[in-house]
């Protein structure tokens, strides 16, 4: 036992090779980590059980041990120790992924999402208390990177920039008819309607997203141009002239990429434009961390561009443009948290304690994987034809520009 | 034989189904392709062997026709064929390759271009006359795709445009320390010494290309700040803090890719800016036509960007942007093809009336690539660091307009 003890603790020391951790372990004896640069972190693991589990699989071990109060903070919190582990990890010489995990990513990598499935991971998450998600997100309930188009820009008006930002590069006219595949609570799918005069439909899985995007659509004198409804892209019918979808790749499946821009293909008019704005990772093709699919988001994937690329070629679409958001996420997050902390007491009355840990864990380790894990948010717009758009990228900032004042003189 | 010409002709009818091209065949019996639009291209095919030898590979058959004199135009030129091919099989449904393609096509792909064979490939195109490219290029000697900024610019303002939209992707600053990989006769290395201040190193292949460099380079008054060298890329040592490759990536080869961003890892800087800008395809990864490899581009390869991310991926750098150019090159090539319409007495004389008809077969090939064959130029920045660059893309448009009044001060 107090060999293998000793083995933990090397490994552990290991993996983190700069900041400081000092573990509190059982009995009180502390357990150093790192190289005493910037301010400490110190936990306290109640069991040798747990530090085993956080040894053998760093991730999820140390998201559970928290989630379950095994895990406890005496100075510094979980977002300060994600951080310093995701820089070490970044840094580290990239080995060979062990058996089982290397296994486990491929069984992963290769599952298809039937449309049962589907609907059930969207449940898991997008069905949460709608009350959970007005804690913490701005008040149109973006739940996606905001394009923050000046560093000092609030949370809530980069999320409005994000809408342009996207609405400009949809290139849109008022005649447009316009699919937003996975629209949420209908934001996105509202703002291009109310800018642009176009009429949109935007389907969602989620059957607490639909309710509250159609409340809206009625609320602000859209329903007639604007239809939601409880639908699979899959089984969406009709051509579309644009075509957006924001945050929802993610949720697609590696397996069925095919079938997502082949129907992308089938769905836009051969004059058609479409924006697809996705969570993505810079390095290769790898596994999500296991904390995320097994207790955030079952079924989602963050495909590296050269997942992506192979199947927007095969699907007869060409690229117009990909632009990476790199921190603008890293940024949304932050926000998130602070608001999350701000409401804190509000959320663990509407669910528990052990919820809020592990809703901590996620925006604090989502935060920490766009600063230092290689994570980035891409925008891929697609046409059918070459001669669609305009020759340069000059009109997305003119069309951002003049939807900006568009909004100063309605305000 | 009656039944053989008659199987060739029904697949020649097969091929072009819109647009008219008009044969005439030996004896003067006449051949109508196409559905009667548009204006016609009547050509005249001196022997059924020819017509045979375009039925079984239309490119090069053609291109080899032509060039021979053995394809002579009646009524409308090589690019009005050309242009009616491009668009026709653009269209047509797209079957398995043959077995006998499909064979070479892998064999072309997966060949490793050793740094004597991509000496020969370079020296077979870039050591002809500079004569000649002085004929149909601009005066600054930009061979490749230069960038309309406004749809009214001249070919001569385009390539300036060009060369102003790539430095504002590189975000130069005067200290920096830049490479240019493939540097042809100089120009976009010492127009970034001249606007930014920074040091720049010109690799090249091309003896003619080094020659003519140097000797701007010391006409210009900047050999202190800009040094060219004949060298392979892959023996470049040190780093660098800004690297650009203009052109010269469609030499490289498929199977050296990761070799190249490796290269490009091992010399880029932390902190540094790459810019590779290339031809590419917008479809799955295919052969690039024979005509093209056999007498203009040995070795030459036209990446679809399925082929270029997971090389990037895997070499541990970070795309930060990618731009399509579409239709620049399409009217970059059509600008070159008038320029060498005006000037072709004086290319006959430096070579031939073959070689002539060789370049416009060319020129014309790859202009109708560009509009109707799924062609386009891609800009991709790639940087190591997440926080390198500004938040936004808007920098870029700005360093540009800031380089362009300063240009106006000077002009």
């Amino acid at each position: 036992m107090a060999s293998g003890a000793g083995n933990v603790e090397a490994f552990l020391r290991g993996l983190i090779r700069s900041g400081s951790i000092e573990i509190v372990l059982p009995g009180g004896r502390r357990l150093m980590l790192g190289d005493g640069s910037g301010p400490p972190v110190v936990v306290c693991i109640n069991d040798r059980l747990t530090l085993a589990r956080i040894a053998a699989a760093p991730y999820l071990g140390l998201g559970e041990a928290y989630m379950d109060g095994r895990l406890v903070f005496e100075q510094g919190a979980i977002r300060d120790l994600l951080e310093i582990g995701s820089r070490n990890a970044a840094s580290a010489p990239r080995g060979p992924q062990p058996g089982p995990l290397r296994r486990w990513w491929k069984a992963m990598r290769d599952e298809r999402i039937s449309r049962a499935a589907a609907r059930r991971n969207v449940a898991h998450h997008y069905d949460l208390s709608l009350n959970l998600y007005r804690r913490f997100l701005d008040p149109d309930m973006q739940y996606s990177c905001a394009y923050f188009a000046h560093p000092d820009m609030s949370l809530d008006e980069a999320q409005v920039a994000k809408k342009r930002h996207i609405a400009a590069k949809l290139d849109l006219a008022p005649e447009n008819r316009v699919l937003d595949i996975g629209c949420g609570w209908g934001g996105m799918a509202l703002s291009l309607a109310a800018w642009t005069g176009a009429r949109v439909d935007g389907v969602t899985l989620s059957t607490e997203q639909l309710q509250v995007a159609q409340s809206r659509a009625h609320a602000e004198g859209l329903a007639a141009r604007v239809n939601f409804s409880l639908t699979d892209y899959r089984d969406v019918a009709g051509t579309y002239d644009r075509i957006v979808s924001v945050g929802m790749f993610e949720h697609v499946g590696r397996a069925n990429y095919q079938e997502f821009f082949n129907k992308i293909a089938d769905l836009l008019a051969d004059e058609g434009v479409a924006l697809l704005h996705s969570i993505g990772s810079s390095g290769p093709p790898g596994p999500v961390n296991p904390f995320t699919t097994k207790y955030i988001f079952p079924g989602c994937y963050v495909p590296s561009l050269s997942d992506v690329l192979p199947a927007v070629e095969r699907a007869g679409l060409r690229v117009t443009d990909i632009e990476i958001l790199r921190l603008h996420y890293g940024q949304t997050l932050r926000c998130w948290q602070q608001r999350f902390a701000a409401h804190r007491d509000e959320i663990a009355t509407l669910y528990d304690e052990r919820f809020c840990r592990m809703w901590e864990c996620y925006l604090a380790g989502a935060e920490v994987g766009f600063r230092n894990g290689g994570h980035m948010n891409f925008q891929l717009q697609l046409t059918k034809r070459v001669d669609t758009l305009p020759l340069t990228r000059d009109y997305m900032a003119q069309a951002e520009t003049a939807l900006a004042s568009a909004e100063r003189r309605v305000a």
